[in-house]
């Protein structure tokens, strides 16, 4: 199968993009690298079902050109705006770089009559709720721009595929961690660390609860998905049953880093404006369609910190 | 109090604006005459609260000098494209015409500071489901562009009420007919009869039974939620219990015209691509708060063919 994955340079992507080639497919991966990192995906340039393209999905008549040189059947869109937090203050990242991106997608696809699409979406379009979010749940009213921006790119991909006959599998997860990734809290703590090894300022109160799940069994989980459902519209929630304290992230921290820092909280009940302290993620869905996630949310974190120390050790 | 309605020439924005400056307030009509007509509101002309802008809602730097003279309290906003079913083969009429003056909206309202926003949403949001629709009901996959760009509207105004402190009101309602309505089922069944007084040709098999709202009662229900409601986010279901079948209609308008026309229906269960043919809207929302439309579905119909027949004969 000829598969397009954009955003295939970036964290999630390029773990996409390996698990598609080893199962045989023709893989396409478009990235502007604004995110993403040729690092990534560097050891597949000499398979010949690989190909790269940089490019921004933003410039329209150039993906355009992308899908009337090649023959897409599937179009994995995991291109977005991956930094939430950053667009408090403008609003136009995401409306740009998670919307319209997915946006331009469509257009393309229904352009070149590409029919298959499977989409990165998040539980942040669920919002701020401690009520249990099973699939079904509503009203949604996301707090952050990133989950406004994903909700407003499930709504379009959903006309696309009535009016346009095209099939679509929404996949909707939190926390990703692991080799590759390029930010987040866990970064943020090594990086304070570094600068200050005697003392760990954490925003919030350190009580966040979060589910971390895995970069390999979300990329699993997606692939799974993907292969077992063939409704017009598939839509599942993946995550991890467990949840990880950011208390508990901040002392794994110092103890991998051989550390003995004191941690100061900033006090509140969330990080940032926008940030979901506690959610009740249900996974009953997926768990039924016959997939789990294999390593625990700590185990999770625990990868995610030895990657990144190991990395910026070489 | 200072407020500014978009789609302010439109068919249920200028009877917005009508009932808010018979309340005493000073309204601001915007609007750029592509579906709205200067003859719904030159009857408010000559009232010193009242100030009619042509502008594109598109036209962003055009805006920000408006709110910059202006002081606003309060947007109402309207403004959409209001034709469903041609955005079939353009999805960027909705994109642009709903979502984008929308986001523009909200990029405004934040740059001014003003606080307040009152939204034209759609019961077409939740897409084609015979279940019962509250304003809980999930999943939210809309068919048309329009319920796309409604729901990605809804999206982005929520992040930006949490984001930067706006109160918001969320109004979501089917088919609205009665004075100053410009386009719908009623006008081409009346057009077509023009044409053809013998035969009446239907979309889809006339079983298509949905409530028609009279655009009095919406706007009356418009604002007992903006009065009577104040949480962060209000989002309510504006309709009427009851229905009409498209093959009710057919009928009505051959009776209001005199005619005896045979009817003859194309087939198939909805009229176009994105029609959602029968459906049932919850309002027990609304009415728990004290509001119930005052005109059946049947008497809304009934009073539009009239309006339309009379204002065709003048």
């Amino acid at each position: 199968m000829k598969i397009l994955v954009t955003g295939g340079a970036g964290f999630i992507g390029s773990h996409l993009v390996d698990y598609l080639l080893n199962e045989g497919h023709s893989v396409v991966a478009l990235d502007d690298l604004s995110l993403g990192r040729e690092n990534n995906i560097a050891h597949n340039f000499s398979n010949g079902r690989f190909k790269f393209i940089k490019e921004d999905l933003l410039n329209i008549e150039k993906l355009y050109q992308i899908f009337e040189d090649e023959n897409f059947d599937t179009v994995f869109h995991m291109a977005a705006n991956s930094d939430i937090a950053q667009s408090h203050s403008n609003p136009n990242i995401d409306y740009e770089r998670t919307f319209l991106t997915t946006y331009n997608t469509l257009l393309t696809m229904k352009k070149y009559c590409v029919k298959n699409l499977v989409f990165a979406s998040t539980s942040a379009i669920y919002g701020d709720t401690s009520e249990k979010i099973t699939e079904k749940y509503a009203p949604l009213f996301p707090v952050s721009h990133y989950g406004a921006a994903k909700l407003a790119s499930e709504a379009f991909i959903s006309s696309f595929a009535e009016n346009y006959g095209l099939k679509i599998w929404i996949t909707r997860f939190p926390n990703v961690v692991g080799e590759r990734a390029t930010h987040g809290v866990i970064f943020d703590f090594i990086n304070r660390l570094k600068e200050n090894p005697d003392k760990l300022i954490v925003l919030g109160n350190g009580m966040q609860y979060k589910p971390y799940l895995y970069v390999k069994d979300l990329v699993e989980a997606i692939l799974f998905i993907w292969k077992n459902t063939n409704e017009k519209i598939n839509f599942y929630n993946i995550g991890v049953e467990s949840r990880t304290r950011v208390k508990e992230i901040a002392q794994m921290v110092i103890d991998e880093m051989h550390l003995s820092s004191v941690i100061e909280y900033t006090g509140g009940d969330r990080g940032w404006i926008g940030d979901v302290p506690e959610f009740n993620y249900n996974l009953d869905k997926i768990h039924a369609l016959g997939w789990k996630a294999q390593t625990s949310s700590n185990e999770a974190v625990k990868k995610a910190i030895k990657y990144i120390l190991d990395s910026h050790n070489n």
